[in-house]
């Protein structure tokens, strides 16, 4: 088994293939925390493009807090794809969502780059198995999934492909933690991960209700940023039912309303509310409230959703 | 015809019929928008209970803001349900979630209530049209679905049923609406309403996802709180999706991403994607955009997340 070359914490050199607006986000988030970054991206205008990306995330980066050496001046745009990877101790591709432009892109990063380095994707659909065929050294690649934009938005997926090694998965996940990102390490490959998924689940049944005149794209927005929209950033779908409960939490919520998931509330079929599924429900709200009450949870949303509502406001109100 | 008695701006007296997690939080909301209430639920300890939550609330609503003759002294208990409405110019019903106590509690509240005053139900899952079967006025009974918390929340969706008048529809938005809700007011009736189709979309796709062990419920909501739920406060599905299209919009979008509505990314299948549906989206979201360029969009989208996320981490470093 070929290792690591380094522990994820001691890395300081790292190289971006692909520099729209994905991998653009990625070199100001890594500039931001201090890294020095070479980018390659085979577009003409991108060096100019890649520039101004970062000028611009730079002062909400600056706010959110810089790491102690960072700069924007630690980035290089590398004129070859071997040059920006020749000296990289970590990897991260963003070129365009095709999985033939996947598959040969990957093929020579993994070429150029140096044994044992960890070399991820930023794909949002594309599964690492269907995209590491082609490499010489498929152990090392991983799919790291971000949000756009990837320098605000806390989320990576982290999940590897048939022919991945568990080494370089956690690496990987300890490398985007020490890069200050919220990390999900996924056990297998899931198609859409897991944020895709649920989010992918909204959006077709926002199609399906303007498909059928049930509702307008103005009211579709409307129905989440006014109501649900406002609780999520703090509590996700599983904790907000857990207060649905009331003072019985998830398990009431499922034996008081599970008989709701016979409704037509969405065009998506329900599982069965098995005793398994049931109990995985509740233990896993009872985890992940951290030993909060009930009330205590409540508490935190409504502060949460005070917050959240003068915070929107005032952007709203500071609209040009 | 009968016609409503007064205009919506004028409203002064409600009733509040049914005073739990739901019916109380209508009540708190009531009182901090300057409103005279009367409540009534027939639990023996209701009255504590209600007083309690609307205490709990008042710091938050004071926060948000009174309105000027805003006190918690301007509510009443009263010992039955006819004296709760005797003099309402509107009533809100929040009673327990289950279609015969709806329909029992609806034609009694409609029997005791002063000619042509706005009577709405909270109900979260059932249709007006089969829970007005009983009453001897249903012309002026409609839906007001609120989220929970409705003094937080401010999303009320509204929609009547086949034997409502239009007129009342239309007076319960402009009321909702003067009570300083975020209305939306749906033209036909269907299950779950717009938010809940969608939440319960993801709630469902949450629930496959832990039965067939393929997320945890931690990894399901830090999916959300971590990602995309830190933009969903400004920019709802269709507009999220909208600027992913980059400077060409959903227009773009659909066109570049719309094979992958038939990738297994989430167990619901996805509509055709006819011209018509598309035509639906791309101007929908022109006119969501109120004008504002992808450039603007993305700004806004930028500053609330740094806002949203400041806001989070308060409450998350708060927590006592």
């Amino acid at each position: 088994m070929i290792e690591r070359t380094g522990s994820p914490a001691e890395v300081r050199r790292i190289a971006c293939i692909g520099a729209g607006v994905i991998g653009g986000g990625w070199v100001a988030l890594f500039l931001a925390r201090g890294y020095r970054v070479t980018a390659w991206d085979p577009a003409p205008d991108a060096e100019a493009k890649l520039r101004r990306l970062v000028d611009t995330a730079w002062p909400a980066l600056t706010e959110l807090g810089l790491a102690e050496d960072a700069s924007a001046e630690n980035l290089a745009v590398a004129p070859t794809l071997p040059e920006a990877v020749a000296d990289a101790e970590f990897v991260q591709e963003s070129v365009p969502e095709n999985l033939d432009v996947k598959r040969d892109l990957l093929a020579r990063i993994d070429a150029a780059t140096p044994p044992g380095v960890v070399i991820s994707s930023s794909t949002s659909g594309y599964g690492m198995t269907e995209m590491q065929t082609e490499c010489a050294n498929p152990e090392r690649l991983v799919v790291g999934h971000p949000f756009n934009p990837p320098y605000l938005i806390p989320l990576v997926e982290v999940v590897g492909g048939k022919h991945t090694e568990p080494w370089a998965v956690d690496w990987a996940s300890a490398f985007f933690e020490a890069a200050g990102k919220s990390v999900i390490t996924m056990d297998r490959e899931v198609p859409g991960f897991i944020a895709n998924r649920l989010q992918e689940a909204i959006w077709r049944e926002a199609l399906h209700m303007v498909a059928n005149g049930e509702a307008t794209v103005e009211q579709i927005d409307a129905s989440i940023t006014e109501g649900p929209g406002l609780r999520w950033p703090l509590l996700g779908p599983c904790l907000t039912f857990h207060l649905a409960g009331g003072e019985g939490g998830m398990a009431h919520m499922l034996d008081h309303f599970g008989p709701s998931l016979r409704s037509p509330w969405t065009r998506l079929e329900a599982p069965e509310l098995t005793e398994e599924l049931r109990e995985r429900m509740v233990s896993g709200c009872a985890e992940a409230a951290e030993g909060r009450s009930i009330h205590e949870l409540v508490r935190d949303r409504d502060r949460a959703v005070i917050a959240v509502l003068r915070a929107v406001h005032g952007v709203r109100n500071g609209r040009s």
